[in-house]
């Protein structure tokens, strides 16, 4: 828990035992450089915002540790893998990921098509170890991932998505997509850490609907940031949306806004939270500060 | 169980069965056209000797029929959706699939390597269903599953196959290559089946051997068959590892020499279930000689 600690050193304490833990799942050992596709992909970069997503909504609820961090690793594996596929030249074809060279452009497209399906095994073998976690809670959280990447989830936002390059969307839409693209695995962030404590069915409601908000300001955000950075400080190519025609929040509903957007929804999240009656949210609410109010 | 059945009987009622059961579960509605790739990548087609390898163990060991059902399914769609990727541009590139277009030419490279994607969460998603299996029996399942199927099995198989062409193997390192490629998943259909049921360490081992000869074995005939049969018959490119100059059971042992590795096969797949204490495998039996015998 936060405690007397600030946020900014709960942070940095969290990152550094995510990235050991995710560090030592990744197996280095994997036939014909596989294992460093894997790598490459997905440790040294990234803002981690899904694995703090997990790991304070444990926290909050006094969950597992060893579920929360095995779940943390999941769903970046998840997210990071999602990535790989994203950036290949059939899809969006990118060639700057976190200020460095794609994965695909550094092994080459077939590596990459294989690490993004082995790190997606991968997610689910870390769900599952012969010991530690209780065995309802790993089909429960294999249950909440499954869901959360699958057709109805992130493959299909991302489908819809593909679908509507150079389309009009309203609003409706454009939020349906991005629930499903980015929202429902932020979601499932905070599911999955409230799965692995003890959790009413009234908080379990409201960090249901506090996930779902930080999952669509994080993407408001996004869009907001495509327009107004540049590369170097996203770490990605800046303005790409835009120049493939894609719709945005920032296309759709205009620059301020969609600021005011992120306002309401980081407000909704916070309101959630507040009605929860879990004991301190205070983590949980200087997170949802630190999705809107990021410049990178 | 089989009874009084005959083996082709059993095989034409399980196999309607299941294609019911998968029929169900891969989504019609899934967005822009998502669910049309998944269900043309899966559905209508392919021997289904994973299912049929998963169902018939369970009947074996009197397993839980839902539990038996689903992990049909789940085999099935992570091969299924390995065939997609393996199919496309980057990789084999491969225009004809169980006798149709591939789908990366029916649908586009962004949408089969989406469908792919979804494809695999969904083998997770139908493993985890809310009631009928029991949450314990769920998490061993999806150990086995994503196990198999990663960068230690099927993954990593695929990695060494893209390493390895156009190298001379040693018949130890093709065997290592196809242990993980097909064999761990082909191993995995009757661990999985095993699972669903009541099985003593002593059944299970024989049962985990029974796999890996017959997961080997299909390896060799494929081999054999790509060689001597053509495209018709076989519904894909004939001859076209021998094209792409990839090491086969074929090119590194010569045919003959490859035919009796596989009737060694699978006279140590059946000296196994004999060895299991099992009350009645005939079936697990007859499904190795279908694998040894089948010309297509």
């Amino acid at each position: 828990m936060l405690g007397s600690k600030t946020f900014e050193a709960w942070t940095a304490e969290t990152l550094n035992a995510f990235e050991r833990a995710l560090d030592d799942l990744v197996p280095a050992a994997a036939p014909a450089g596989l294992g460093e596709a894997m790598r490459y992909a997905v440790l040294g970069g990234g803002k981690r915002l899904r694995p703090l997503l997990v790991l304070a909504t444990s926290e909050t609820v006094s969950g597992n540790a060893l579920a929360a961090m095995r779940s943390a690793c999941a769903v970046e594996l998840i997210h990071a893998y999602s990535l790989v596929h994203d950036d290949m030249p059939c899809m969006d074809d990118d060639v700057l990921r976190r200020g460095k060279p794609t994965t695909h452009v550094q092994f080459g497209e077939a590596q990459a098509m294989l690490a993004g399906d082995a790190m997606q095994a991968l997610a689910f073998e870390v769900l599952t170890p012969e010991e530690g976690i209780p065995p309802a809670l790993q089909a429960r959280l294999c249950a909440l991932l499954a869901r959360a990447a699958g057709h109805a989830g992130m493959a299909g936002g991302q489908a819809i998505d593909l679908a509507s390059i150079g389309k009009q969307l309203d609003e409706a839409t454009l939020r349906d997509m991005h629930r499903r693209k980015t929202g429902l695995l932020l979601q499932a962030s905070v599911t999955m850490g409230a799965a692995c404590g003890q959790c009413g069915e009234q908080a379990l409601q409201q960090l249901e609907i506090y996930g779902a908000a930080i999952g669509l300001a994080f993407q408001v955000v996004d869009d907001i940031l495509d327009v107004t950075q540049d590369s170097a400080v996203l770490g990605k190519t800046a303005g790409k949306d835009q120049d493939a025609n894609k719709p945005t929040y920032v296309s759709v509903l205009g620059l301020d806004p969609a600021r005011q957007l992120a306002d309401e929804l980081c407000a909704e999240a916070k309101a959630a939270l507040a009605a929860s009656g879990l004991a301190d949210t205070r983590l949980l609410e200087l997170l949802a500060d630190s999705v809107v109010e990021r410049d990178s």
